[in-house]
């Protein structure tokens, strides 16, 4: 490198990330230099902005802990987390019509060694049990791409309650409540018990909620029921399947629903004495079954 | 927004940016999110990735201390912190043959209050007064973009020791030693004794200690001195002035030097009676007097 001045400097700075001795580091530390200076030409960021914005990257961290991840939620709420889960789940090297349900997000609530509870059991067992009108039942069968009954798949499922509260979020609810884990029938079939989740804002006690408030955006995901599917030789399904009746499936904050992913709850019944089905279906796709890290410890 | 999917999704979170209601947080977000997700689009992060990256990005902001702010140095070893001073240093609107002094960046080591000395005076009362052959004597005009000098103006210096330590992190040295406030006369003169400071390596004890390991890079800055030079009716020149005989010139991992910030350390004697004078001159340009926060609280 010769010195630097505002013409050359991103070129200077890539001559030294081309000497990055591993090549998955080189390649990354190449296009985050040239993609973090174009956005600093484009933005022109003055001494007074670019030290808010280290205030705000310092915040991220020293905000997250056992209970939230703030840099996550920040990626969630710029769409990054779901553009790459997107690409992950795009999966190049798969049979031209291979089809298979779509990821989401893991999201920040998955617990690992939820109840395994026989078919047919209730995952509610806490006051939302008694909401009014409020029941779900959930059926569905695993299968493969080709469209065949995936038998002994694990099904793994947990979601908000009805007030838009996951167990740990709510000392109202007995522990592990509205979780639990399924092994599908001879049929590859599911069913559980359960109530209606509700949609919940993403946490805005930190730095993201400043900064959802300051770009006047709503902090709510709409109503979803996560699952977590895995049978050796396949990769592990995790998705989230949304409430179709839900007024923010266009607005998810976290830009994470796909057409594929809307369930169509079923009403039956009205007022107090309404109950709902959803019947849903998930399709693995062959391949590796590596499951994430628990994002709670 | 309708739903999303790996080719929409960027446009999709950008139409949410375009509607923040501030003119430029909507400006920055939508800028941020067009190069984060082309950032993305090009290294095509694996999950796993993905979960380094935001423990790195966490554990940047919980290193972040009263000692050292790792989200900054990040910032200066990927040259962004220099891009950004280079890009508020260029000032379009100065006349075109005003020349100046160009500024450089602020480092984490300045200190508010800086003792305030008469010309003349020694900043080095450390065990460093006494290293042999080190002996530094500089001298300078405080001069406007016209070449006029500027009486009154002050020069607030700050420098490492000849082992490359600030007085904060050497329990041998005095409190804001290697530091003061000279204000310069009728002629815009300043002077001072001192002693030759040493290059030294950015902070390697956290996670940007870590990416520069595995980037293979050398984690040293070449020798310099600092200034800060204010007058009421001038834009704050906050700059650097690096030892012309520095082996590390052109590998500054800061990417901070430019040719008109080599000072000339002109060597007088051999061995231990030695000394140097570094003679600099130092130009400002009209403007409003507007001082940084100091970095350490």
């Amino acid at each position: 490198m010769s010195f630097v001045n505002v013409q050359n400097i991103t070129d200077k700075v890539q001559a030294v990330m081309v000497q990055v001795p591993d090549a998955r580091l080189r390649e990354v530390s190449t296009s985050w230099v040239k993609h973090l200076h174009a956005f600093i030409r484009e933005v022109q960021p003055t001494q007074a902005e670019f030290e808010t914005a280290c205030d705000f990257l310092v915040a991220l961290g020293q905000s997250t802990g056992p209970a939230k991840n703030e840099i996550i939620l920040l990626s969630d709420i710029l769409g990054a987390s779901s553009l790459i889960n997107l690409q992950n789940d795009a999966n190049p090297h798969a049979a031209q019509h291979s089809h298979h349900t779509d990821a989401a997000l893991l999201g920040p609530f998955w617990r690992d060694n939820a109840p395994a509870l026989p078919l047919g059991a209730k995952i509610a067992r806490g006051p939302e049990a008694q909401s009014s009108g409020q029941a779900l039942q959930v059926r569905g069968t695993v299968r493969d791409a080709l469209g065949q009954p995936l038998a002994d798949a694990t099904v793994d499922v947990w979601q908000a309650s009805p007030v838009g509260l996951y167990e740990n979020q709510d000392p109202a609810q007995p522990d592990m409540n509205l979780r639990g884990c399924f092994v599908t029938d001879a049929s590859g079939g599911f069913r559980f018990q359960s109530v209606r989740p509700a949609g919940y804002p993403v946490p805005v006690d930190g730095p993201c909620g400043v900064l959802l408030a300051a770009q006047g955006r709503d902090p709510y995901r709409p109503a979803h029921l996560h699952f977590m599917v895995s049978k050796p030789g396949y990769k592990v399904l995790v998705t989230q399947v949304f409430a179709d009746d839900d007024a923010r499936l266009q607005t998810d904050v976290t830009f994470s629903v796909t057409p594929g992913l809307i369930g169509t709850f079923v009403q039956h019944g009205q007022g107090p004495d309404a109950h709902f089905t959803l019947d849903y279906d998930l399709v693995l796709q062959e391949g590796e079954m590596a499951f994430p890290s628990p994002p709670i410890p």
